[in-house]
């Protein structure tokens, strides 16, 4: 518990009908008291009241204040939610009442979960997710974020250290009996556990690029021959992606040019400029940039222009060159409309390859289907558990390694007092993902990182 | 009461801690019921409860709502208040869900304010005052704002009405008696009556400059020949205010580069360009454009280099040509640390005059208040009724033009019905601002101007 008193603005700036600003510790609902026209230091918990804030004779606005008290908050200690009309100055004057004349202090990005999470209402992997969900785009963001916040991602790391901790305890307890040679734990299972460990540990740092790009959007570069139809195939996606957009009542939001939401994740389309050997040296920068930007991406879309290519053997040499970048793709052939059924039945016989014909809007949906085949998107399980944070990528990582010492230890067959460090090494790095191991500095990165007012 | 209900988010876009969505009518309950984890058919009013929101299997997220059942909330219906992570993916997934499987709609601009007013929980002045409260930015159009929602302005006119109305009365009552020659109503009383209501209504007529210099700003334009200093003046003074505006905690608006606080009022600054006599055609435009500006302001700041010019004569003219335009207007002489005393003493006897030096940032605070004072700002009661409003300054005049007619016909000597005609109208123009007389359309104009989800 703090001995201090927090607040902030907890919804958006901006002119609306309503704003919310949120105080919590144990002067919360004697300081708002102070000033509200009614009494509720006795109002029971998960009630609203309504009345005006007052500064001495003045009327600030008419509001309704929420009380929330301990332990029955987001915080665990008092809170109170104070409702008023969402105009910027009234916010501000509210703010500084607070400020100038109590002992409420503003409080810091994140302070607000911090103190949830210090409190023991969440745990650290629930406290990230809490922001990942505010900033989530998406529907699979959203809903990675939602089962992280609500314990999926840490019950699954709970079991996996349950699980090696018996086993910790059983080697100490032979510590405990000293030159005795006994053994409580037996090796063999030791041994079958923690690989069955290391299985989960390494599908959850697989799920990593898939968590990645659930988070951030997967870059997905679009290249081929100049007017092979790429910047058509960009705008067919986007124009048809913006209607469905668009339908969602009482919402603006920057559009940004490129980043569509395909299967409810998003994905970020780069345009490029077109491929081929060239003497003008302003183009050849164009390329060279076209073939960093391939080098760099999650997935390509490689179009050749089916209407002008009819040699076969250079299509495949141009398909050829993509394996080599070790990335994703998909060969599209374009302009399909314009080919010979023979050209199309050969060209959707080679590898990921799929025709459609971008400015007649013809095979759009198939190439859906295909992108998200192919970023492994299709195969998303609502209850999968999948890792977004860079942090507890990390951690995983550094557990993996820890656990590999284990297994090489009990090959060597050393001496238990090491065996035991090893597992609590691969134990304290679980733990840092939830947060039951971790020192201020750790807490400082990542709360700082949160909107202020949560 | 309406058969439907209506639903809008109420806090301002944006990521954020939380976002609150709103519904009102008949249907709030039940169809938030329908997707909320936990049963709040039964829920008194004025309770919290937390819980999942759900689309069949799929959790929303995690809410918090708030319960305000008929006649006890701002519509005087059933309001339910969904308070969410202020995520723009959730809040359009909630609108969604509800939009696609019930029958809740999404609200129009003002609908909520408007469905208050129309189950008489407020009159229309007190609903536009809303409007007004939440585009407040400065101290003294907050609290005018709020005066007006309280009901001052209301209460001010009410009593108008029934005065009025008392007379009305007794000069229908005269009609009922048909051909007998008898007369309740005092003319001569009624003539007072009027006049002092007269008074009334022309000072509020003569306080809307005031309330549209509160409400908009005041356009106060500093005027004066090249190099008088003008632009380190509006410099001198926005750095000034600046740093105070800055101290509010958490709080980041737009900086309008010209506009500051003063005394509590918005002022907008116009600089313009340097007037003299030129040959340069480009150059006379500039000229011709800062007399426009002049003509066009609340307020003139006009400076005169007391450094350079040394010619009393001249200053003179100078000053006397502000005078045609009939605008407030105050004389100040710059750059006074570099001028005699005795050219100072001179110029401070010249009429609404003042000495600064806007460089080394003397004599600002007096020019402070002199531009409060020109401008009758300093005059401001906490408790002044003032008009800021033009539908009401319109209904307004319109009543003063039928009380003329009123007074007009007692001097003639007119008949009781053609007296009560008069007073009617009169009656009328004052109902028109707070709603009491009033149709679909000028309703629709009024609440069409407010943001979704007031």
């Amino acid at each position: 518990m703090w001995s201090d008193t927090i607040m902030a603005r907890a919804t958006a700036q901006g002119q609306a009908a309503l704003a919310i600003l949120r105080l919590s510790g144990i002067g919360a609902i004697s300081s708002v008291n102070q000033f509200f026209s009614r009494d509720i230091s006795d109002a029971p918990s998960h009630t609203v009241h309504i009345g005006f804030l007052h500064d001495a004779q003045e009327v600030i606005d008419e509001v309704v204040i929420t009380i929330f008290r301990a332990p029955r908050s987001f915080t665990r200690e008092d809170v109170v939610e104070i409702s008023c009309h969402g105009s910027n100055y009234v916010v501000e004057r509210i703010i500084k009442l607070f400020l100038d004349k109590t002992e409420v202090r503003y409080a810091k990005a994140g302070e607000f979960t911090q103190r949830a999470f210090l409190n023991g209402r969440i745990d650290l992997a629930q406290a990230e997710a809490i922001a990942d969900l505010i900033a989530s785009e998406s529907e699979a963001a959203h809903r990675v974020a939602l089962q992280q916040m609500r314990g999926g991602f840490s019950q699954k790391l709970k079991n996996l250290r349950e699980q090696l901790l018996n086993f910790t305890s059983l080697i100490e307890l032979e510590l405990d009996f000293g030159e005795e040679d006994v053994e409580f734990a037996n090796r063999e299972e030791l041994r079958v556990l923690v690989e069955r460990i290391q299985l989960q540990i390494s599908s959850l740092l697989e799920s990593f690029a898939l968590g990645n790009a659930i988070k951030n959007g997967v870059s997905t570069v679009i290249a081929g021959k100049p007017n092979a139809g790429k910047s058509t195939l960009l705008n067919a996606i986007l124009e048809e992606e913006k209607a469905i957009v668009s339908d969602i009542a009482g919402t603006t939001r920057d559009t940004i040019e490129d980043e569509i939401i395909l299967g409810g994740t998003s994905f970020r389309f780069i345009d490029t400029a077109g491929l081929r050997q060239t003497d003008d040296r302003i183009e050849a920068i164009g390329v060279l940039r076209a073939r960093k930007k391939m080098q760099e991406a999650a997935l390509i879309l490689y179009l050749i222009d089916l209407a002008e290519a009819q040699d076969k053997t250079a299509i495949k040499e141009e398909l050829a060159d993509l394996n080599p970048l070790g990335i994703p793709y998909i060969a599209v052939g374009n302009k399909v409309d314009a080919a010979s059924d023979e050209l199309r039945q050969w060209f959707e016989n080679q590898p990921h390859s799929l025709c459609i014909s971008a400015l007649a809007g013809e095979g759009l949906e198939a190439l859906k289907s295909e992108i998200l085949r192919r970023t492994s998107l299709d195969k998303l399980d609502q209850n999968d558990t999948i890792v977004t944070n860079a942090r507890h990528y990390e951690s995983l990582k550094k557990a993996e390694q820890a656990l590999d010492a284990v297994l090489e230890a009990l090959e060597l067959g050393v001496s238990g007092d090491l065996l035991s460090l090893d597992i609590r090494q691969a134990l304290e790095h679980i733990g840092d993902i939830t947060g039951q191991v971790s020192n201020d500095e750790v807490l400082g990165n990542i709360f700082g990182k949160f909107c202020i007012g949560k």
